[in-house]
């Protein structure tokens, strides 16, 4: 490295998703007048986001350095690298790279947006190098859950810096070559300045078992449950376990259903472009599925989170059109809970076993990510100066950082970043030096930020108690109540069963107007806040409860 | 038994509590003219009900039988076997028997219920029989994660029954003996009808550490810490875990610190009784704390499980007024996620990780349920003919279930029940054969059962969309509109960013009057209706979004 950097020179790092949420995986890297973005993610909405249906990142540093951004970066398809590409797209229309599998997925997320005739996107292949701006950026094979990842190593005048991007080591894959870790020790014994890497597993010690490990649980399941249906359930994108559940299938001599738009999405574009080989005359429509014995047919879908939407869910809740379960049925996830699915997880799995199934849902997976021996065994063969923990709450980067220390690295030089921190590195020195605005960005439907914090506190509160709508008509030139006042209620009180309730809310109605009256205050303003008051009062008294009030005058 | 058991009589087994509210322990058992309850717990609402702060048992099959039912008979003090009580003691005012321990804790949460004076309370002591009616019921030592845990045996005139309550065998208990397994051996000689066993950790293979090892990892905390302040969360209940902080704190030379309501009832209660022995002046205030050096001090308190308003997260949220996190603060949870708070779990370790605190999450805590050896080895020494796995969700259910069966038990003689299923038992035969009424009753401040399906669907469509209400004012005579209309929103879009939007939207709602006036259309609630159609499609075309429309006419 010394000898192709020039000293004087500093690379700028600069996480744009927000530290809370981690799956917003988006980091400029800023020299001289050029940035590179890599990745564009999207996270899904903390609990108390009612409503909002995805999180993006707040992009304004890219907007207000356009000018300088040569093009954006992506490691994998996951959603939360790619999934605000078609949003950020729309503001930072510049070039996108990323391996054969990963394009064609983020071309089929673009078609959706209509945006694949605007957006240019090059297929780069492991080992080649772009150009962009004083950049130079190389993909390295990893790793993962879904098949054609990359670790990037991002050549800058300052320095070498290596992104692991999300990874694993898996020295007998399904499809392709383990990880190159050749190459990450050559990069290393010529010089690293830093490396950004994967902290998801950082508190599992030990290695992650090879994705070849559950072919052998499913080749087991297929042996032991040769009279039922089988149904598998599984994240779409982990295409090489699609693969090897059809190899099980295969080798059982059962046909192959697939189920769930996103499932269809990705079984077709891998099959395609040759990541997924189907044996001939495997796949069957799901129609035709009834037409073959159960024992004959393997249904691969969706729903391994229990998202409520999703297919295997509908099939649980008995909303699902064409798949019914039925006793005996074997359902296999093969997937584990992403934190915070476990409650509708354990819903849906209550729902299978009621219907009769025999449902497993321990140890068909493995994890897409490196436990600790393996990030210990990447730091050395990369031994970079500066250590960047990404891709994990705080608690994980935190533990990251400790572990790296414990390998060497000067606790100085390993670096906790939150969203929007400028960490500028040289070969002298590393700080933060600035920050930048990097919040997120809430989606609702197709509003993108038009959600704030007053509309999620309106929602916690009619949420949680309710509405109460008080309306009066009042003559504009006596001040008279003409009509009114009535009161409507929703999300309150069964309202049938508390009319006495709302009688007696009506008399605190007439007595806060009265008072109204007597005081001669005659302000608008002023009288739906004496509603307002006195029906707070008078509700949480009687009933421990603060629905929402919203008065309404009408002036006739 | 058979000697002292009439042939001809069953008894009838009755489980209350929803099934899918796992939390919610409360069992009939009936025969002849009695009828005894066991445990009378409460369930914390799920996700989807909203606003909702408890949910109880539906009792009208008691109630409908109330001459009949003898006592209520208490195994433990958790709340998901006594949370209901102050509730049904209302409609049912029987006595209530449990052990010492049990009964102050019951008494505490009467006293706030003001339901002291109202309710006969009879402490038991283990080994001890009482009579109800036809039954009687002997208290049986066993060990669980709250002192003074009991399992019952109940003898009926068809056969004795034994109920484990939530156990696990602890060979090495903090407090008092281990579980009585000499009694157990002794009934399953005599011969035992049907035995209900706790199953929630029937998926995890071999023997529940005993409590104490829990004593031995504080020890090495405090080792390994003697310079920082020391700050423990974990469930109030524990008294035995609460013991071995203290025990550690006093090895250490620290002072402890009690903090969060529970904790400081709890604390207060086991000490009296003598369940805490408390080493002299280790006891200091909350506010005296600051008076002595951090490597001086263990703070004891709640929010083990993220819960937004206990004590640990308003010190993690810089809300507590009495305690701030500093740089070097440990801070141990003692517990480990109930299943659904994982994400606010982390969320007050991130939070408390970017103080400086040293956050220790893992290996301070042991299950106070028993394991699948534990299970077995039950009921290898009770041997009953009659197995009914009870405490779980239906998963785990099905899972004990199978256990069961590899012991031996007839598979037949296995009974899964669903709430209100009345399982009819004696020598002869056994069987479902009748279902009662057992819903669940949502309790949302101080109304119980007064929120149902309507009102949660309300609180779920405003909490995803917000709301619209429109006001218009017609003259009842000519049905002309007089004011408005006018669109108040609330929870939908922040109103200022979105002035076109609601005027075009006043534009649609002029043109449903307009359309409902050329139609001859004078009836409100259709004119209500077609409002709302129409501004419904307008805001999904528009936004992708169904806020809650809401049209209210002001006749004048």
């Amino acid at each position: 490295m010394k000898n192709s950097t020039d000293c004087d020179k500093a690379v700028k790092i600069i996480p744009l998703g927000g530290l809370e949420q981690i799956g917003m995986n988006i980091t400029a890297f800023e020299c001289e007048d050029s940035i590179i973005v890599v990745d564009c993610g999207l996270s899904f909405p903390d609990d108390d986001m009612l409503g909002i249906d995805l999180v993006i990142p707040d992009v304004t540093y890219l907007k207000n350095n356009l000018e300088k951004i040569k093009g954006i970066v992506i490691t994998h398809a996951h959603e939360d690298h790619i999934g605000s590409l078609p949003y950020i797209l729309k503001d930072i229309n510049v070039p996108v790279y990323a391996t054969k599998l990963t394009c064609a997925v983020i071309e089929n997320k673009l078609k959706e947006h209509g945006l694949t005739d605007k957006t240019k996107r090059k297929v780069c292949k492991y080992g080649q190098t772009i150009t962009l701006g004083c950049f130079r950026v190389e993909f390295i094979r990893t790793n993962h859950s879904i098949a054609d990842s990359a670790a990037l190593a991002i050549y800058s005048p300052a320095g070498t810096i290596v992104h692991t991007g999300d990874f694993k080591i898996d020295f007998t894959p399904v499809f392709g070559e383990p990880i190159d870790l050749q190459r990450f020790g050559e990069l290393g014994k010529k010089g690293v300045l830093a490396m950004l890497c994967d902290s998801t597993n950082i508190f599992r010690p030990g290695f992650t078992m090879s994705e070849k490990t559950v072919g052998k649980t499913f080749d087991s399941i297929f042996e032991e449950n040769t009279k039922s249906r089988i149904i598998v359930a599984t994240f779409a994108s982990n295409v090489d376990r699609v693969q090897q559940i059809i190899n099980s299938a295969h080798k059982y001599g059962r046909k192959v259903a697939i189920e769930g738009r996103s499932m269809v999405n990705i079984v077709t574009i891998a099959t395609d472009l040759g990541y997924i080989h189907l044996p001939d005359n495997i796949l069957i429509d799901l129609e035709s599925m009834k037409d073959y014995p159960d024992e004959k047919v393997v249904l691969i879908t969706t729903g391994s989170q229990g998202e409520a939407m999703a297919a295997l869910s509908r099939m649980a809740s008995s909303l699902h059109k064409k798949v019914t379960i039925k006793p005996g049925d074997t359902v296999i996830f093969s997937s584990s809970p992403i934190p915070g699915n476990e409650k509708p997880i354990s819903k849906v799995i209550n729902e299978l076993s009621m219907k009769g199934a025999n449902v497993i849902y321990q140890d068909a997976h493995v994890s897409g990510h490196a436990c600790q021996e393996e990030i210990k065994l990447l730091y050395t063969l990369v031994k970079p100066k500066y250590a960047i923990p990404v891709h994990g709450e705080y608690r994980h980067l935190i533990k990251h950082a400790e572990i790296v220390e414990s390998l060497g690295i000067d606790k100085d030089n390993i670096f906790v970043l939150s969203s929007g921190d400028v960490l500028e590195l040289s070969e002298e020195a590393g700080g933060v030096t600035d920050h930048v605005t990097a919040a997120s960005v809430l989606v609702d439907g197709l509003g993108v930020g038009d959600v704030g914090n007053i509309v999620l506190r309106d929602r916690q509160i009619l949420s949680e108690n309710g509405l109460i709508v008080v309306v009066v008509a009042i003559e504009k030139g006596t001040g008279m109540v003409v009509s009114g006042p009535d009161i409507v209620s929703r999300g309150f009180v069964y309202v049938r069963e508390a009319e006495s309730l709302m009688d007696e809310a009506i008399e605190v109605v007439w007595s806060a107007l009265d008072r109204c009256y007597e005081n001669n205050i005659t302000d608008w303003g002023k009288i739906k806040m004496g509603i307002k008051d006195e029906l707070n009062e008078y509700f949480w008294k009687k009933m421990k409860r603060n629905p929402m009030i919203l008065p309404i005058i009408v002036g006739v």
